[in-house]
């Protein structure tokens, strides 16, 4: 058997290791156009600001290294460049000698992954302007800051946005980013990436947001980027990380079918229209594990899980993918960011039904050094709490928590289920009621009736027909309250409850939800009707409403009066 | 109604703040003998060691704060004596008057929680001699180290003696541990141990397994400890970390059930043998997520959930507990540990069959810096692959991978389930294909018949009759082999494969098993017969032989000879 690869780093690299495992005598051809195989890409922007100090860890394999463990060939700047399926051949341009040939196959796998987008704006290909995709990339970027940078702007402010942010700022660039949308991480839900933007501010990198690049111009050594709001920038270097295509053309060109999303139509096998031949990666759609609707993944995982699934099939194993759940996460200076299944966005988009809940415990026990305050939002069905998403902002155990929202959310658990997860716990890792269980209680009474909540976005601002009651200490409120707002203390309220006007709806609230669920029990069992509490209370409040919260440090979110806001003990009974 | 809850630590306090949360007019009494109610006992040895520095962090709440927060009456140093469930009442004796009086309930809940044990030998109770259960406990070994204490012996190498070690070793006090079986934490299989073990001893204190304190007698300042070896040890402090006994002793006089494992039986409502008391916490069995059987867990987390249980079903809400599956982790200076579900010594004992995996991941990608190698076991039933059980050693990332495995056993999931799990994936947090992604594909490797694997504990010794093939480099074959090895490095198999004697079987191995997998698809795919691959490689055989790999340090376990052989990089192929 003949096995041809077109192309071999995350897929194309997985699938061949896997054919050789499986069947020693295949004959395994990678054709690269690139000059790298096998190199680290996620670690790119790591070494742009020497976070990964040694350039060659990115190099995880060489055409030697692979053909001297897997007896892989590997062909680097050989492009495929026309598929003939009724022959089974591809055309191959050899890119250094300018010469093509012909190269038959038995199976063939297609991996040529996506490539940057660079916006069509005039400039856009000035030197000095670069994308971040592959090695070479990465080495011009690099040269560009050694040439003395000193100022850099980041066009994007997703994944890739953020990491090349970050590393420039540790080679001490002034660091712009620009983001079209109104928030950074545009693909997570806008309250939940307030916090991570004011991080962000608080490093000295600037954050542009619903700002786009009109036009770069070179004027002498440095850059001018006029943008959409008509402020002109300077710069020395300029990142465009805008996103990227799947790579189709090939496909396209050959006849193979392309899906909904733009991505080469694949089955569960991974195969396309063409049986033998078989395409993974980020040129490939697969379906969403909840709603079964095309999706482009375009990460890793998925990749490698995928070319796995293309060898195992081809050597005649069974094997099926099971649906991208789209699970990620992102380090953004002193913070983790991520999620996994769909946001309310998505939600949104789809029409489809679901309840939110939004809460903010500590990442371990509060009396363990170290601790600090996640930003956890669950999206479930209103019937019977499927978890359909989560997403989770914080300092330290996000991606733990990520991955156990991950777990529930493919094995299909409910909010209900979340209540009974056994979960590591030791005061350095975790509280005895970890975040996702508290999670499970909070959306668990949510659904079954035992709290009413009411969101920032519909949070009345008229204090007239409504009681806003603030059931935070004294120093909490006098930092800042919802404008319009009474005080009574949680611990006070009970003997002060006379003083709340009958006949109106009471919306209550605290800093993260906690004292006023307490308050809301106490007011509906003692005889208040229609009483709301906020959801998150004002952690989550300050993600839609601009508030005296400005910026953010690490261990924290924030500066000036936000800081105690924050800053503040719940007080220990929200552990209870 | 009128609630009275006996013991207000984990799931009494618990139980007390939801039923407050349901029911705002109940009547909700504490009786706690102790001085303090609703600590953090999970954090005293910290206090020990001033890890946690200050002492008021660890008193959670207060009976003002829970009466001012939650309207929970609280009679500290009010100890029940004795039930009377034919009248509802139960007789309360009032520690510092010295009288006792009855109080009447509607519905008792029981949580008094555990006690130390200690082990009756002469001298357990000398002064100087003390164990760690409660606030009073953890002041008295502080005073004992604040009189100038320079040596310390804890009795006892589960999670309380190595938290109490540390806090120990922190303070300056030259810390020797006992243990009385043949390994630290002897819940988890010895193998998982070992390089535990090595990290202790890295940081200069003593572990003596296998020997069991004697007596202990008073010499002047000074105390000094018999042990069952014949030694005599001279030390200045005594902790007995030796296990923890349910108190029952309430509840199996007033002549409810107790179970099989000793603790207070209970329904999955946490009901008692009496439908008016329930109980909840580490007094009462419950029964095995996996197996059924009772089991104590001794554990907060669960503690805490069945308080809320109890509360649930108190206010006439439908809750029941779902059975416990032992998921817990242990830090232990630099490295953390701990598993869910059985282990091999449980499945050993109940007789249930199964197979099991070794493997060493790093938790992160290799290229981002600090990333540090796993240690992972992972056991299943030999058919339909459902996971039975985990354990997890490391730096960095156990505790997140320990609650994946968590989730996947909760959901029932098999080993082949975690091969299509999507985790999350950046440089700093996992690899592309996390740790558990890596165990299904190794597991259902096994279980498909992809590979033999050869067990440390079996591997043979002889090499007459068998081959045992090296598969790593040679500066890694040069610092320490397998002896009677030879060394055929996996790169340069294909070539010398005739070196290779026919007919005799080959045990092939590596460093972690990766290498010699692919030795395993060379040689079985080449025409030799009976080939196996050492499960876990050298880093598992470490755990069951003595190797030069004598110590531990940070970031790498080892010293001296192993230290090579650990750091060595198993050559990035592995990560394909």
């Amino acid at each position: 058997m003949k096995v041809l690869i077109v192309g071999g780093v995350a897929a194309g690299a997985s699938t061949a290791a896997r054919i050789r495992r499986l069947d020693e005598m295949a004959e395994i051809l990678i054709l690269e156009r690139d000059q790298y195989v096998s190199f680290a890409n996620c670690g790119l922007p790591y070494h742009i600001g020497k976070i990964i100090p040694d350039r060659n860890s990115l190099l995880l394999h060489t055409p030697e290294s692979l053909k001297q463990k897997l007896n892989i060939e590997v062909r680097t700047q050989h492009e495929v460049i026309k598929l003939h399926p009724a022959s089974k051949e591809v055309e191959v341009k050899d890119i250094n000698k300018g010469s093509t040939y012909k190269e038959s196959y038995d199976k063939l796998v297609l991996c040529p992954g996506a490539s940057p987008i660079r916006p069509p704006i005039p400039g856009a290909n000035t030197p000095g302007v670069f994308v971040l995709r592959n090695i070479p990339d990465m080495d011009r970027i690099i040269s560009q800051i050694d040439k003395g940078a000193k100022r850099a702007v980041v066009i994007g402010g997703s994944y890739i946005g953020l990491e090349v942010a970050e590393g420039f700022h540790a080679k001490g660039l002034h660091t712009t980013i620009l983001e079209m949308s109104d928030r950074l991480m545009p693909w997570l839900d806008k309250e939940m990436t307030r916090i991570l933007h004011f991080h962000v501010n608080s490093k000295k990198v600037d954050v542009k947001l619903g700002v786009a690049a009109k036009s770069i111009t070179s004027k002498g050594n440095m850059l001018e980027i006029q943008l959409s709001n008509g402020e002109i920038l300077e710069t020395d270097v300029i990142v465009m990380a805008t996103g990227v295509r799947p790579n189709v053309e090939l496909a396209k060109e050959a006849g193979l079918k392309i899906g909904t999303r733009g991505g080469i139509a694949v089955n569960a096998q991974m195969q396309t229209s063409d049986p033998d031949i078989f395409a993974a990666g980020d040129a490939v759609e697969t379906p969403h594990l909840i709603t079964g609707a095309a999706t482009l993944s375009m990460l890793a995982g998925p990749a490698n899980r995928q070319g796995r699934i293309a060898a195992d099939v081809i050597c005649g194993k069974k094997s099926s993918y099971r649906g991208t759940q789209g699970t990620s996460v992102v380090k953004a200076f002193d913070m983790s960011v991520g999620g996994s299944g769909l946001t309310e966005q998505d939600l949104q988009r789809i029409g489809m039904d679901f309840r939110k809940i939004y809460l903010h415990p500590n990442d371990h026990a509060e009396y363990f050094p170290g601790a600090s305050p996640m930003f956890i939002k669950v999206l479930f069905e209103p019937k019977e709490g499927k978890i359909l998403g989560a997403q989770v902002l914080g300092w330290s155990g996000v991606d733990k928590r990520i991955d156990v929202f991950a777990m529930a959310i493919r094995a299909g658990m409910t909010i209900f289920d979340l209540e009974h997860l056994e979960l590591s716990y030791a005061p350095p890792y975790a509280s005895a009621k970890d975040p996702v269980n508290m999670a499970g209680f909070h959306g668990s009474n949510l659904l079954r009736g035992d709290i009413h909540l009411c969101y920032s976005e519909e949070f009345p601002e008229c204090a007239e027909r409504v009681t806003i009651l603030d059931v935070r200490t004294r120093p909490e409120f006098d930092h800042w309250h919802i404008p319009g707002a009474i005080l009574i203390p949680q611990t006070e309220l009970r003997a002060r409850i006379d003083e709340l006007p009958k006949g109106k709806p009471i919306y209550t609230y605290c800093r993260s939800g906690v004292r006023s669920y307490m308050a809301y029990c106490i007011l509906k069992q003692r005889g208040f009707k229609e009483v709301f509490s906020l959801a998150g209370g004002l952690m989550t409040y300050h993600g839609y409403h601009k508030t005296p919260l400005a910026s953010g440090s690490a261990g924290y979110p924030v500066v000036t009066h936000a800081e105690d806001i924050l800053a503040q003990k719940p007080g220990a009974v929200d552990h209870l």
